[in-house]
């Protein structure tokens, strides 16, 4: 197989790439971030890069042989006269030939700002995972029918009432020299009260666990002291699947069109949580080869499609309809079979999921939110890569996920991007001058016009708040189009000669040129947030009510979302503003009880079977609530408690109330 | 590493070995089979060869530079001058540079002949893998909060009543292909009505599963169809740990001795199993790249130290007081987790094991021959490279396990050899002219005098046969000393000085030289027989009985010795002669009751335990019982039985009656 060169800049990464190979499998290859927001489907149009040297097309430069394939339509579609010369789709430009490729800013994949911190839980302590100090009698000759497993279970049965224990065969492998080494002292550790998965000389007095929430960005490890209840580390990172595809569709397409593909991301992300393990332990074990081991226990949730790829299934049926998942119920994994490096005598216990969309996360915040605990109708949106919703009490709880696409992510927005350092994510607008002032990830301070601090484009956070101060102030209406006569250079049409707002003039920017939010921008968050809206409503129907007592938005991004914003655009029904609370990232919390308290497994299992599920895409209702929620906040729902917030903060803006 | 050429003769067999390894390690890496009997403690001096370049002892040859180590102390006493020039031992002579080496026949380790045949077994039929078809409704966006695994759990409840079944992860990763492939139609196998261990699309008739009996020496499968009970085929080998030791404590101390001898040990047999299952199925199962996944159970038996070393467990604390197993119960392993290569989500179940040194194949022996189920006194006599003794009724039974020695296996023999082709295994002694005939595996004729027919040695089972015939003939009298005044050529002083008689002269021999049974030979085997005797005397008293009411010879060896002149020597007390039964693979038996029958299972786990071990080595009483059975038959024990059957043979030896 003939090989080229190719050379990345900035960065100055290279290497050799099998000829035909892309230019963004090439920068996987060499380490080099590219974003690719739609999984290689040539649609989104991120992964913009410049060549340098060995390609001549002729249309922008002069005459020659080429060392890519030549530009594909669709790739023609995306690349704009403004783009400059020598502009290539990485996702579709082949290389077969030495080239020299520059990544623009705008393409580059930034660290994404991981924002999961752990909250206080307060549960009982009752892990699944508990240690025993036992104290056996040293064989004789006299009591040599006795081997010593029998011992050991022995002396668990007859000290703490422990029956029926099995153990694993790893564990009675190193058995032996265990029960020797510690002279008959030992600490076994116990799964379930039913399987002895360590035995350790002499006493020990700890015992680790580990939550896992792998969400399809972002995959955070919460290490927590077994003893105590206390998370004693965090570790996080971005998913390593997602040089594979930004969102789940992506990366089911991925698995259904290259060969190798699911094992591919499986193995990014057994790796990658390998990673995690190995960090969120080294600063607490100091000795042996496997620091890892020292972790007895591990629950995890994610999506069922991150799921189903972590456990090496099939992703391709749930990804179509009618949508079915290879398995429902828990399970109970040996870490061993998964190739997780933690005490490889353990179990990953995967919390159960609802139905082919709504995962083991949402599971994960049914258990910590407990809405069948509690009189009031509360409404949970959890806003990860997807949007779930969950609504009810302890008489009903009605589950949903609705299909937002990725425009709360930033992605289908014209300047969007991920979470990183140069995104804006907090925006006012002055309703009477329509100036804004933002701040932006990695600085602290306020900004405005003609400060340059190096803005690369619009988180989701942002994006909610830009377009909802674009409503109060006056600058689109209630159906989100652009009202034209308002006296400001910022209100504008663009190079496509539709309406745009200039939230950052170019030379305040690091990417030198304009940041805008466009009339398509708009739109994409309209459809996000009627998807919504619209999911509540049917839900709201379902269980006969007309209003909801609280609002609960779960999730990294519900968190650094503003609950005004997002009550002024209508991303849910009416509701007292001090009704509204920001959990943080729930679906985590759920995975930290099910590892401290083996009652909420069985809680899991059995309230993610009672909780009923509705398919809203196929209600015949969801068309029109769904076109009535497109409006900011709704065009037929009243919004009183929205109405006396903005009538207090001096808005001109009229609502129903 | 320096290394250095080494060639054996008369295979040809050729390589480069690293300085410093024996000779007998140079030959185990070629692929040479060199007999070993002692595992390389240099005590018992089988394993001679002739140097035939690089090696110039002074001694013997010409002055010169040696690519050998020196001579050894150790060595010296085994090798005579009638050996001839250039004799090492190949377990202690390290090579130091380029060395030619003939293996003399009576050195190599002859293929032994297998004789371990499946006998029709009667049980019920209730094996503990069963195979379910279900047909499955296919699933519709109304039922999509159903996982494929629910469907199929759902399905075995409603059709067959299978509640609260599990899932091998395995299992799960294959199902939505599995379902979708059969069309809704599968077939799941259930492992004790408890876990699914596979999913086939389609519906599937056939089961199989194998139960396994690894002896020290050899390792035999019967593959069992599940559906009719049948065993289908059988296929057996050397136990290929016989390189690392013959007996128990050579292979014992070889993994003690050897930094990596436990792993070493431990694949090797794994490996061997590997390949008696790649073999077993090949004329059953034609497809797939893994025939042996056909297999869904395997039940396996052996004594303690090769399921110590099968399982990976150090050997090292049941070679030595108070002689403690790692485990005693019946464990259930995964076959993925021991690396075996039938279905990968299948258990292994190992039989448990009685004490230290009774192991799984007397349980097997055990539920094979139901002494708890009988009212008739029987014992059982597993004699295998142990001697392992059953004694009871349906009120008690007894084990015990006796210090044999070798001897039965032909090792402490100076003729010894295993039951290989050149092996005598039948012998008559004409008691007036104290001529024998006998009869050599491989031929089915008897010979005598002066026809050459390649005899290299005598065989366990021959061994017995001619001393009980020397007896019979006078030529031993009954404390086994040779009566000298006879008058045959046959009974003389050998070179050492004492008495031997001569059973082949050297011109009927494949080694050249007569093949002769010595005062030693006599002693080992009344050890070894005295050491059998007293066991079963003691369990007599300790059950308060005179007199046993049948006498069953189980194992191989077992089925092949003579039971009159078992009876003659005394192996076990009196008993009419037509109440002694060879049973043939008992342990083999007990396995594959419980691989057809998994009640066996709890029955073995129960009678296991309900078993009384009896430790006669810390007898006070069993000195004498040892010295008296020293004697042939006995030195104070009445054998009516005996008496009768030697008198109807018209023999002149007096018996007391």
């Amino acid at each position: 197989m003939k090989k080229h060169k190719v050379i990345f800049q900035p960065s100055g990464r290279r290497g050799e790439v099998e000829d035909g190979k892309t230019l963004l499998e090439a920068a996987q290859a060499l380490g080099v971030d590219i974003e690719g927001l739609c999984g290689s489907k040539k649609v989104c149009g991120k992964c913009k890069v410049r060549i340098e040297e060995g390609y001549f097309e002729k249309d922008n430069m002069e005459s020659g042989m080429s060392h890519l394939s030549l530009i594909s339509e669709a790739e023609k579609k995306h690349i704009k006269t403004e783009d400059g010369p020598g502009i290539r789709l990485a996702c579709t430009a082949e290389v077969h030939g030495d080239v020299k490729v520059f990544v623009p800013e705008r393409s580059r994949a930034g660290k994404q700002v991981v924002r999961k911190a752990a909250k206080e839980l307060t549960i009982t302590l009752d892990p699944a995972v508990k240690k025993y100090n036992i104290e056996l009698t040293p064989p004789t000759l006299h009591d040599m029918t006795t081997g010593d497993n029998e011992r050991v279970l022995k002396c668990l049965e007859d000290t703490y009432g422990l029956k029926n224990l099995t153990i694993d065969y790893l564990v009675l492998k190193e058995l032996q020299d265990v029960l020797r080494k510690g002279e008959w002292k030992a600490t076994a550790t116990v799964w379930m009260d039913s399987e002895i998965i360590k035995v350790e000389p002499g006493f020990v007095e700890t015992c680790y666990g580990l939550a896992v929430d792998i969400g399809t960005t972002t995959c955070v490890g919460y290490l927590s002291d077994l003893i105590t209840g206390k998370v004693v580390n965090t570790e996080s990172m971005m998913n390593p699947q997602v040089p594979y595809g930004e969102d789940v569709m992506s990366r089911i397409t991925y698995a259904m069109t290259n060969p190798a593909g699911l094992e591919t991301m499986q193995k990014a992300i057994i790796d990658g949580l390998n990673e995690i393990i190995e960090k969120v332990v080294s600063e607490i074990v100091k000795d042996g080869p496997n620091p890892g081991f020292a972790i007895d226990d591990l629950t995890i949730v994610f999506n069922t499609a991150m799921h189903h790829i972590f456990l090496g299934f099939d992703p391709v049926y749930i990804g179509r309809s009618p949508f079915i998942p290879a398995v429902q119920n828990s399970m109970n994994v040996k870490a061993r079979d998964i190739g997780l490096k933690i005490n490889q005598s353990a179990y990953i216990h995967v919390l159960p999921i609802e139905a082919g969309f709504v995962g083991a996360d949402n599971v994960g915040v049914l258990i910590a939110e407990e809405q069948y605990n509690q009189d009031e109708m509360v409404l949970v949106i959890d806003i990860g890569t997807n949007g779930e919703l969950l609504l009810g009490n302890r008489d009903k709880v009605c589950s949903t996920s609705c299909a937002t696409g990725p425009a709360f992510e930033g992605a289908q927005i014209k300047f969007g991007m991920r979470a990183a350092p140069g995104a804006i994510e907090v925006v006012q607008i002055d309703p009477d001058t329509r100036e804004p002032r933002y701040k932006v990830i990695g600085k602290a301070d306020w900004h405005s016009h003609l400060e340059k601090i190096n803005a690369k484009g619009i988180c989701g956070s942002g994006i909610i708040e830009v377009v909802a101060e674009m409503f109060k102030a006056g600058i689109i209406d209630k159906s989100g189009k652009f009202v034209m006569d308002l006296k400001t250079p910022r209100v504008r049409k663009g190079a496509d000669g539709k309406p745009e707002y200039v939230l950052v003039w170019a030379e305040e920017t690091s990417i030198g040129t304009d940041i805008t939010v466009t009339q398509g921008d708009v739109r994409a968050l309209q459809l996000a947030k009627g998807a919504l809206y619209a999911g509540a409503k049917l839900m709201m129907k379902r269980l006969g009510i007309a209003t909801i007592d609280r609002v609960v938005l779960a999730g990294a991004f519900g968190s650094h979302i503003s609950r005004e914003a997002s009550l002024t655009l209508g991303m849910f029904p009416d509701c007292p503003i001090d009704k509204v609370y920001a959990v943080g990232n729930a679906a985590g919390d759920g995975a930290r009880m099910a590892l401290l308290n083996k009652g909420k497994r069985i809680e899991a299992d059995h309230r993610a079977r009672w909780v009923e599920f509705i398919e809203i895409a196929t209600d015949p209702a969801f068309e029109k609530e769904f076109m009535q929620a497109m409006h900011i906040p709704n065009m037929k729902d009243k919004f009183p408690n929205l109405k006396e917030l903005l009538s207090k903060s001096g808005s001109k803006v009229e609502i129903k109330g």
